[in-house]
């Protein structure tokens, strides 16, 4: 695959996002997002110095301005040369709260994020990506979200973030029925359950490592779906470890 | 039913929020929420001319202050009687554009109203519908979210639209799922078609009168469920014209 | 309203069956369907004792035989009056087994029941419903069908009843979109819960009455779905006590 | 990988099981079942001619004893190696007709196919997969569901296909959660769109290729699901061609 185009990866912690970083950057040179540099510079590091190209930079996807900026950066950086792959990975603050107890900014702070952010970074990245789709030996362009269990279930005192992440469902779909016909991939993935990092060390203490998702096996089925060609576009994928209850 | 508690409706323009208010007239007190009082003006002339007791109050249920400065009114008007049913029935404005035409504004509009409204709106009258649970001869109180075919479908170019009816959605099933236990029935309805008002007199021309939906069915729909009884709870229904594709 | 047209529920325990045939006997002349006359009897009783006007026929609504010997006494008994209500409340065996355990006429059992038994009371009860779609003054006729939580969700073990039910959801789909636009309402409504009859007075012991459904209230929804008019539809709906999870 | 293991393959035609027999053949040695032989002898032939191993079975899933039959003979050849993958993609005739025309055999036929002999093949199978589940290096033991569109909503005259389909889908369901814990991955796949075999020619006429989806594409995101480790198990997935509707 002969490629000057390059991945983006919005939403880079230690988890998923990394691991789809570190998946797309040993085919294409990577950009990664996060508001936070301690929070890609080490997989930024990685990349490079495995042999790739990545580079960083600090955005706050919930502001236009933002990720305008993260644009401007990324075209200085790689040019005209169009995204081969977008993936959007950020989600607004897990506030659990019974709804009375919410204040309105922690209850609008999950669709921030986790949407009008998606509907910023779409916005910015489309473009790009539509550059790409009749590009020779090219997988199709594809936009993927990350989205959760609470992407399908509204559960108690589950209101920010689940509100959050239906409404990034809802643009998701509206995106893949306008730019499909284009060419461009776009997929939604459910992911359900608790993701195995750092952070999450101590949760599901004396279960069996199958009780958490592995980032890298996210990562890996992403790749997937950006190598499924213009005839097999997969919209909507759920992903669990083996012992999660659904 | 003995009963100084009264029922609430946002949203109130010609069509179903009219219908809604005009039915739970009948029975309780009623508030009519509009930003616009022309929208609400006739209906509660309507209602207080048969016999019935209305008040409207202009408001932006997209803002905190706005809510709370009904409330206040509210609590003037009918002292601490409680809330028999709060009917949830606004829109964002209605904005079908493709993906990299729209604005920011014009995105958010959608959450702003039909999701941040719903929220403070529920933030308000909870408490409310709280005081009348074990209210002598009551039917449970009862929160009523008016969805859309938008609410599960995200079709090309509404994402603005259908991003804040899934977020409404979430919102609604956090709601029933933290409320139920404590009596509450929240209940969520997919209104699927065209709703025979003014404005739509024009569209579906040539069709017969079964393609559109009719607001005073939907009226009746939302007073049965209502009626339902701690036993019985629906918390999702759809509603369509007897000629609409599905 | 005038009318000579007549009711027929599939499937009369103790439970549902009854309420509903209770409450469309009220309006109707009410046909009961069981296998076993012990399950309809008494309410057959009741109806007639209480002024109403009803018959049980035994029936095996799996059997096309048994299902066209039960129309033809329907005939006799009502001539040519069309139906205005029909009702399929029949579930196959509920067996629950490790799927490696179950016979193959255990699994077909769920099928043969909530499915095929659906079809053949569709195709039966369908001409007696559409004779009455223009008569004056009648709600639409309607087709209701029971479905369960194991309708929309097949968890482990429970293979048999869940592929019935799924199955019957479709064939509800199926004929909802043939028939309504020859102006029949179908819906199908997920029962999600434990249904308050003697079989379970000992179930979920130590919760509230609110833990388990009312029969009574299933059979007013039911009825509720059946005065819905042309313009508004509901094709599905969900039912479960407060204390439900779901 | 070093293995004795084998894939088998129900179902094949010239479309989807052909293409999934010579994928998962490049790894394995694979099985395949048809009724008719014409169906798989050109796959078999041609997976053997290139270095692969296949057998064909004329097999009826939707009869018990001819599965067991099949059964044995596969444990002639391959002694009790075990199973590495398993895929049912056999389907009920496709009767399209209005619900009062319908034979009962031709709408139980939808259902003996696509979810009898998918619960047969599955019994049969799974002692087989569970025998790989802890074999060193391989991945987990996979069975897969072909799926389609009409496995999540029944149109109008589809009720015999639909109810077949979504019946399957209750089965994967119940199966995937009862064998996840003990290490099997079960996927259902929904295929929305027609699937480009010659039988399929002339349909879409004048469309560009991307209107059909492809049987390899399918076959690749079969094999994607295979490799998912226990940690990233795919439950349902959905797959269609960029340029059809949903």
């Amino acid at each position: 695959m002969a490629s000057k185009a390059f991945a983006i990866v919005a939403g880079v912690g230690p988890g998923t996002g990394a691991a789809v970083a570190r998946k797309f950057g040993a085919a294409y040179p990577v950009v990664l997002l996060a508001r936070n540099p301690d929070n890609y510079e080490s997989t930024v590091k990685e990349i490079n110095n495995s042999g790739g190209k990545a580079i960083g930079i600090s955005t706050d996807v919930s502001s236009a301005s933002s990720i305008k900026d993260a644009m401007r950066k990324i075209e200085q950086e790689f040019g005209k040369g169009g995204c081969a792959a977008a993936i959007f990975n950020a989600s607004g603050r897990f506030v659990r709260k019974p709804l009375l107890d919410m204040t309105e900014e922690e209850f609008t702070a999950g669709y921030d994020v986790s949407c009008k952010g998606a509907f910023l970074f779409s916005q910015a990245v489309l473009p790009l990506l539509l550059q790409t789709v009749s590009a020779e030996g090219q997988h199709p362009p594809t936009l993927i979200f990350t989205g959760a269990t609470a992407s399908i279930k509204g559960s108690a005192q589950m209101q920010s973030f689940a509100s959050g992440k239906f409404a990034m469902r809802a643009l998701a779909q509206s995106i893949a029925r306008e730019f499909a016909p284009q060419g461009i991939h776009v997929a939604h993935a459910i992911i359900d359950g608790v993701i195995d990092i750092p952070r999450t060390k101590d949760w599901l203490k004396g279960m069996p490592p199958e009780a958490k998702i592995s980032a890298e096996g996210i990562a890996d089925t992403y790749w997937h779906l950006h190598t499924q060609p213009k005839t097999t576009f997969t919209n909507e994928i759920d992903i669990r470890p083996m012992l999660e209850k659904w």
